[in-house]
């Protein structure tokens, strides 16, 4: 029985990186993948990690019918950025899982930087039939689960994802960071 | 560092029998906790489980403050029904756990059985520091992780809580119940 | 396609009612089960949890014959305090999970209070398609995964498992009191 | 209080890759890392992973004192191939991580080709704080938990681990190609 899997991290965790890893594994068994990724301006038509490698992808927006998506011969759907699905997409995904049999990978944020739970994650979170989380460390030295923006926050929009703009930080600094940043939790 | 911990799994899985458990091996120790579910008409103020053990406990509801609550000599705080949480006591058990390094053991379903994810879920697994999946199993013997109402569905309500009204299924089944059973997913 | 899982914990964890939780989630949906534990002193065939509840079951002992064992209308295999497996009745235990499709759950320690790992556990570890814990406390307020023998050193055996014999300690506390306790490491 | 983790996974599921992220990702907070890998012929002192990354690592081998290895300023420990390490090894290891409060993460097979637990996975499995898994899929489309031998068997020793000489298999498929492949189970 496929399976729908959420792997979830906070920003400049790997996600990327463990979704080509995951592409590889496919592919060197003769499988085909089928990866998509979201239509953000720094991005055309690749998933790249920050280990520098990179792959060509398929790009998905808000309008993407993924049952209408011909993957006749994939053995893998493979979903960067996964946070940006509609709850509707979701479910669409949740139904190739489980009614074609086909698993399905995504990979992304849980939430944004105000804290909020993100649509796609949502109902990832609630739907998969497996969480995955990869981890990567605050400042401080413990597990950094939050996303905080370092530059003006004068672009209050949630999908404003350079990973540049971003720190990732445990709930610890990330409280008392917003607390003076004037985020209201 | 202290955790918020989400424990799901579906109607009947035994979340409040692992809630117990935790309490038990705590108060082993000689340390106190603090054990609350939600008001609902089933329930006068006991967290019992179906294997027959129960327990007693403090009710919450939308309005209960958790920075409120006095939690002076607890060692850990045990919530279940935790899917009933407001996203802001979510917000506050995240500080409560961070801030005052209490570690806290949420219990609760994921969806409804329309396959919404519930508020407090939604905020849980957005933002506890680790998300634990309690197994049950599908009719059909797979792993169980939706609900299907089994009574007439003239309540709609996503609070209807009766065990017995329930029967969980995994994804498959539910999808092609809820096709012939008229859910709108 | 079934599944070899190995559920760990520490001395109290609660390995036993999470064992008698997935045994009534079977027999509650009409599934029969096959419960076994080991042949030791404190028990005449039942398995018993310290939340106060029990369950008939089947003796195992290093003899025992696992592929032999009339299975034919069991809808999984529990088996309780399941360090004291032998290897090769692992090996047949992942045999009868592969080649039969019956789902095993095994529940038990990982090592010794010596902190040597178990036969029964060392292959389980290795073998498992699904490794669980279940986690407790130490008197320390951290996770316990080490145990300590509370009274006389005098019997060495790794067999003897009386509950009320053991503390469970984090690997800090145990490595301290092991120090001074005597133990070589 | 810092982790001992052991990351596992069938050959080729990704292991180096996770290593070197990890690894990555402290060093991009200006952490200190101190990365291992064993002296085997295929390896002059660089982890490389099969996605193309590769960076410079110490060599370890069973001699290999790790209470002596000066780690003054390292912010963690990753070790790869730690399936060779021994026994008194990952005690140290658990020594250093919960003393001296440094995370150590090893990365490795759990079992040899003839389905053994190797010397470091089975002291790892035992003890570690957390064990995270890494997966691959077997030619058949199922998750791969076995190592098959490619080659002519010749050459028994479970330390010959070039990746070229092994296919990663589920255990139905191992079971199934071990019995006409003369492996004595």
């Amino acid at each position: 029985m496929a399976k729908l899997i959420f792997t979830y991290g906070a920003m400049n965790a790997g996600k990327t990186t463990s979704l080509l890893q995951v592409a590889h594994n496919y592919e060197e068994r003769g499988l085909k993948t089928a990866i998509f990724t979201y239509n953000d301006c720094d991005n055309n038509g690749s998933c790249f990690c920050r280990l520098g490698v990179s792959k060509k992808c398929t790009i998905f927006n808000k309008e993407t019918d993924f049952m209408e998506v011909d993957l006749a011969d994939a053995s893998i759907l493979l979903i960067d950025e996964a946070q940006f699905l509609t709850k509707q997409q979701v479910f669409d995904l949740g139904r190739i899982t489980s009614l074609n049999d086909v698993p399905v990978m995504c990979f992304g944020l849980r939430t944004s930087w105000q804290g909020n739970v993100f649509e796609g994650s949502s109902a990832l979170l609630g739907l998969a039939d497996e969480l995955r989380e990869i981890r990567t460390i605050c400042c401080c030295g413990k597990r950094a689960t939050m996303a905080m923006k370092t530059q003006s926050t004068d672009n209050k929009s949630e999908e404003d994802i350079g990973h540049d703009k971003y720190v990732s930080l445990c709930r610890k600094c990330w409280l008392l960071s917003a607390k003076s940043g004037g985020v209201t939790l």
